[in-house]
């Protein structure tokens, strides 16, 4: 499929100018517009502008509040539960982080589980929100159930990915971000447009045996957890999606497991919710609660280095640290730019049409 | 292999009797019998009396100090770091946990780096200590390198375990913990005494090749983080090991990564150390700095239920909830008896002929 070259800015106002008109505030718009472009920056083509239609349908279909007023509305020293007023998680979730921030300095470290809130976009950009603090950051979602538990036909959880973004010295941060299944959503979407098989191990059957085909979820298929198969530990796949799952919305009081409701708005949430919205879970953690920071930072150099410089396989350079290919990507498109593909520009000449701005 | 059926009141006895022989303190002595047979109990036979010799002979090296003064060395409100002077890991990890817990009741949560310990057993014995108070408990911690990471043949990481242990009302409670390898090296072990071969995608060769030896490792062979290999996310189980890894000993002043002392005695911890000891990671929140706790405890009912009651594959009649296995070994074993076998047997007639101990 052929793809076009836009440069981050003229994606970054035009996305600004949809915030607006859907009536997010200034500074809302400021806010989602960062999350949003984050992800095409960093690689993470799925979860960049190629959302901004689904938001904006989201909002359409009033699941999406455009002016919320996002709250805390249970606290502890070192806690908060958020309630975002079933905003855009790209709004709720940073500003989820930002009290996370302001507990860890004065307690050390600060837990926020949010409720009512709506797809944050990528992980890793609210969990690196803790970089510049000398913090380490994490940030987990629940997300619609595309998921079958070990020995389940039923699917029951979302990709619930887990971001950990940890600071070093001179060193880049090491920023690991994935989803708990073995392959994430947005990896079949690809294999679809190109019209691949997809490996085995990445999904499976309305009846639970193992299939390539990109398009089974269509049929009652599911993904499978990290790990692909009980041999090789997809229970503990399982365990990490759950324990995202009960983090993200017991905690908080979102809906959980199969009551997720979907990120599609031609698909009804359930009508039986068992909390409000969607949940993520986020975490600060200072540094120098546990040691100096530069101590700590410089260990993490030298954690960073000796992985990196690891003798590889025959056919791999070198290891790769967690972070190191978002990072590279961000700072090629920084300067070259962010390729669409054709059905994206296609979606957002609509958006344009329909709120009159350019695109 | 002939097995032999031990009551856990008898292994219990004899194990009290091996550690008052090295020197532990009464009070030290029941903590550390305790972390030791809950794996017996558990199911988890590479972790319980299986090892008592091995940390004798860490005791013998001069690697393990029997009577620590483990003490807070850094803190804040929610966080603090433990120098564990040396002692075994089954006495230092239950004394970090209890400062979290302490923290926790404060602070709504607390973080507990340890440095300077030693191999702790199972990590779900000690996340389940935050359970009574209705709290959620978390337990990690590095450990000798055995794993090459994606794409590396060099052992940089240990198993590195993660466990979290979650409340619920009259559910059991949820208690995830396990390795974040594609199989444990427990799992080896057992291969090893039957001669059986190991799946592919547990274990690599010297050179990074797959390889179903579970031998391999006396070669220069590694096992592999969870997901098996690259296509099937083995980064991403390579990226929970660092975290692990991370939290437990960068945070901590411990050692990291290759640095880990071996757990062997008749291995020498490298000449050149990053830090003190082997590291963990403690982590216990309140339930109620989130949400009312038995409205928490309703919604994990709920949660537990529902999975439990997934619609499965046709081989299998239910969904296993994390810990539901274990807690099953548990029941049936403090009633009929942990078996033994010869091997383990042989090592604590050994013991009780050197300590002079009935067993």
């Amino acid at each position: 499929m052929a793809e076009t070259i836009f440069t981050h800015h003229h994606l970054a106002e035009f996305s600004k100018s949809v915030f607006l008109k859907i009536g997010c505030s200034q500074e809302h718009t400021e806010i989602a517009t960062q999350s949003l472009l984050r992800a095409d920056l960093r690689g993470v083509d799925s979860h960049g502008v190629a959302r901004l239609s689904g938001y904006v349908r989201l909002w359409e279909a009033k699941r999406v509040n455009s002016h919320p007023q996002i709250k805390i509305v249970h606290e502890s020293p070192s806690t908060a539960v958020v309630d975002g007023d079933a905003g855009l998680g790209l709004v709720v979730a940073p500003k989820a982080m930002e009290i996370a921030i302001a507990k860890a300095k004065n307690a050390g470290t600060g837990w926020v589980a949010v409720k009512n809130s709506n797809h944050f976009g990528i992980a890793g950009h609210h969990a690196m929100m803790a970089l510049p603090h000398d913090m380490i950051g994490m940030a987990m979602t629940n997300a619609s159930p595309l998921v079958a538990p070990t020995f389940s036909v039923e699917r029951l959880l979302g990709t619930n990915p887990i971001a950990v973004a940890i600071p070093a010295e001179k060193q880049p941060p090491f920023v690991a971000d994935f989803a708990t299944t073995t392959a994430a959503n947005g990896k079949l979407e690809i294999l679809q447009r190109k019209e691949k098989e997809a490996p085995l191990g990445w999904i499976q059957k309305k009846d639970g045996t193992p299939s390539s085909n990109p398009n089974e979820l269509k049929d009652g298929g599911a993904l499978i957890p990290l790990g692909s198969d009980r041999e090789h530990g997809s229970h503990k796949g399982f365990c990490l999606g759950a324990w995202v799952d009960i983090f993200s919305a017991v905690l908080s009081g979102a809906n959980y497991g199969p009551w997720v409701p979907p990120f599609v708005s031609f698909l009804a949430p359930p009508a039986d919710p068992e909390g409000e919205g969607i949940g993520h879970f986020f975490g600060a953690m200072r540094v120098d609660a546990f040691r100096p920071a530069d101590e700590f930072k410089r260990h993490m150099d030298n954690w960073i280095t000796r992985f990196r410089s690891a003798k590889t396989i025959e056919s791999e350079e070198k290891l790769i640290i967690p972070g190191d290919p978002e990072r590279e990507f961000e700072f090629d498109r920084m300067k070259k730019g962010i390729p669409l593909n054709e059905k994206v520009i296609q979606d957002l000449t609509e958006l344009s049409k329909k709120f009159e701005i350019d695109f």
